[in-house]
């Protein structure tokens, strides 16, 4: 059965506000082998709304609406699809008692016009919501079938899931569509296709995807068969292929960031890391303590955002600061091996570079950072020149740093 | 003229990619004066889009189409796009020298396949892309217009703003939809609403709409009129009911950030700031680092994840840790004056607590945070109680000890 979503609501046609629920919904139909074929986004208008679910009903088995149904004036959705149902709409009893026992556990007096959520379509089913006012709506139509959901991500996904997962998959008999990630990172998109297009275009099913995320590449499996079985091994015979083609530039098969790889490899071997930051100021930190237990093998750092706190707090003789400048290798050889010295943490990382937009030069442009890495082996230092504003320069350094620490604990 | 936007490809079909090049289209749009009427994704099938675009053609005087003109065999959009129109593709010479000057640039061959980006339907106007090989193309038809450009948000940009913008804004006679931003911290969304609904409500035009981003609100106000004086005198009049019921929440009305605020004020009265992190683990810093020129006022700081830490970078006594636990307002308090006297900054900031998921207990719950600031005019700390997951607790913590910086500076 295919799937089709509108999503409804005047602010989904600003440059502001995006349309989210559709991915959330996507995936819950991908697992009942249900495809989305098109999605519409319209604003709260009658007829635009009448003319889009119109072509909707006449063309898809399954159609899921969401939004419009708050209880102001501009919430059609409800009214638009029982008149073009041709279905009146009857006050359900139990739905306002419910509305009006929320307003009352709330303290606060009911507004009329939330009596217009209690309104369902002639023979439709009303989908309790346990997070707000607004149930859902669910709807037979000359064999097709038209759910209607409200708005906010977390009333749509409590019913959704409490109501609608449990009434759509005896409707269903295909197989779940079965999706793989392989993320990638050291090396430009344009090269990952080279090396992976002559082995994916050989394959119809599964459908291969890249997806750039600021640092790293991802490579999206998508397979559809006839039992789950035939899925996983159509995505393993695929994705041995690939894996092999990209080598040790995968780092993740099951959906791992580089910063739990990175955290898992050094708690897996009893490490601890500490890091001395100047133009990433602290985002690197802030990626290694994401990971929930963290401080298992972070101990944490410096941001030394001035050549005072390089001294200060990441031990750099103001020698070097003087001879070769902030931005050079020996500083961040000093930052990465003066840190781990402060901390006695098992690997030491220094990162100091020019983010811009002002202060490159000539010799120093914007993009340049150095990266050092220091332990018991010795210390390393590496020099880039990423592309890119500001946010992708310290973006891209993170990165970096991060895969510098994956390689130097692996090996 | 109303307008509509395709946007054409499998792989935004699926939960892992969403369709932005709308929002860049609406906003460029809107300032011509055009309204987007409807956005509709569709994969990459010669049918759904064929119907797609018949009913767009249908009902709005701008369509444009975006993706699908990539030389492989699922770019469809060019071919059935000609096809509706009733339109015979024909060959440019000038394209395809173009295409294979390209190629002989980059040193590689040519795939047979690219020529097909160099098919015109007749009567067609191709539009040059200097980002890539796949031409815009711009059509007219029965009175209305239609808009072909390549997916990659880069190609199609360059290609619009170029091409488009200059062909656009003789068609349109309205004036352009204005908008205004207020951006609010300090206040949960369903206060903010309270406060101002009861004015918004009085207005059809300008329409208001509320966006949460975490930790601050936004309120968008968006006005159409006949004149720019008339919708710029709509959205002051709205605006300034709006700013005085918020009060000192609204922390900017001309798109700045929290920390730009804060590195503005901070700039100002010259003042330099020094921050000693422990569960927001470097995003503090992070956020602040993101201005350029940050370190006019921001000197660093230290991440201390660990005790060891919290005592060597910020000089915390042992015997506080010991007597009141890592997470407590004595802690936080030594940490904003210890940061502070360590790198001699005019302010220090400390924060300290539990972002979980576990290390939560009865007596400090996940969520539980302590941020202190201190200065020449003595040390003050607050205690929070945030909800949601870890990285929730986490940008809420930033955007408190944003807040409090910035009351402290001000007042």
């Amino acid at each position: 059965m295919d799937a089709e979503i509108i999503a409804v609501g005047s602010e989904l046609l600003t440059p502001f506000r995006q349309d989210t629920n559709s991915l959330y919904l996507t995936s819950k139909l991908n697992t009942l082998g249900m495809e989305v074929r098109f999605k519409t986004i319209v604003g709260d208008d009658r007829e635009c709304l009448a003319t889009v679910f119109r072509a909707a009903l006449n063309r898809s088995g399954l159609v899921l609406l969401t939004g419009g149904l708050g209880p102001t004036e501009d919430d059609l959705t409800r009214e638009v699809v029982a008149g073009v149902l041709g279905r009146p709409l009857r006050e359900v009893p139990e739905i306002r008692e419910r509305i009006e026992q929320r307003f009352t556990r709330l303290g606060r007096p009911m507004p009329q016009t939330n009596l217009r959520q209690a309104l369902v379509p002639e023979n439709g089913v009303w989908l309790a919501n346990k997070q707000g006012t607004a149930p859902g709506l669910w709807l037979e139509h000359e064999g097709k079938t038209v759910i209607l959901l409200p708005g906010p991500p977390r009333e749509l996904e409590a019913v959704f899931e409490a109501e609608c997962l449990p009434r759509l998959a005896p409707l269903s008999s295909a197989a779940p569509i079965k999706t793989r990630v392989y993320k990638v990172v050291g090396l430009p998109e344009s090269e990952v296709d080279e090396r992976i297009a002559p082995i994916y275009r050989d394959y119809a099913n599964p459908t291969t995807s890249l997806l750039t995320v600021p640092g790293t590449i991802e490579v999206h499996l998508r397979a559809r068969t006839a039992t789950e079985a035939d899925a996983d091994a159509l995505l393993t015979e695929l994705g041995d292929k690939i894996e092999l083609a990209l080598g040790e530039h995968v780092f993740s098969t099951r959906g791992e960031s580089l910063e739990e790889v990175v955290g898992l490899y050094l708690a897996m071997k009893r490490k601890t890391l500490a890091v001395a930051e100047s133009c990433t100021g602290g985002l690197l930190s802030g990626r290694l303590t994401r990971i929930p237990g963290s401080s298992d093998f972070f101990v944490g750092g410096a941001v030394c955002y001035s050549d005072v706190l390089k001294i200060r707090l990441a031990g750099v003789p103001a020698s070097l600061l003087e001879a070769h400048g902030a931005v050079s290798a020996p500083v961040a050889q000093a930052m990465a091996e003066g840190i781990r010295a402060q901390t006695q943490a098992s690997m030491g990382v220094g990162v100091t570079g020019i983010a811009g937009p002002s202060g490159g030069s000539a010799e120093k442009p914007v993009g340049l950072v150095f990266i050092s890495l220091a332990d018991d082996h010795g210390t390393q230092v590496r020099q880039f020149r990423f592309p890119g504003d500001r946010e992708r320069v310290r973006q891209w350094a993170v990165t970096a740093a991060l895969e510098m620490i994956r390689r130097r604990i692996r090996d």
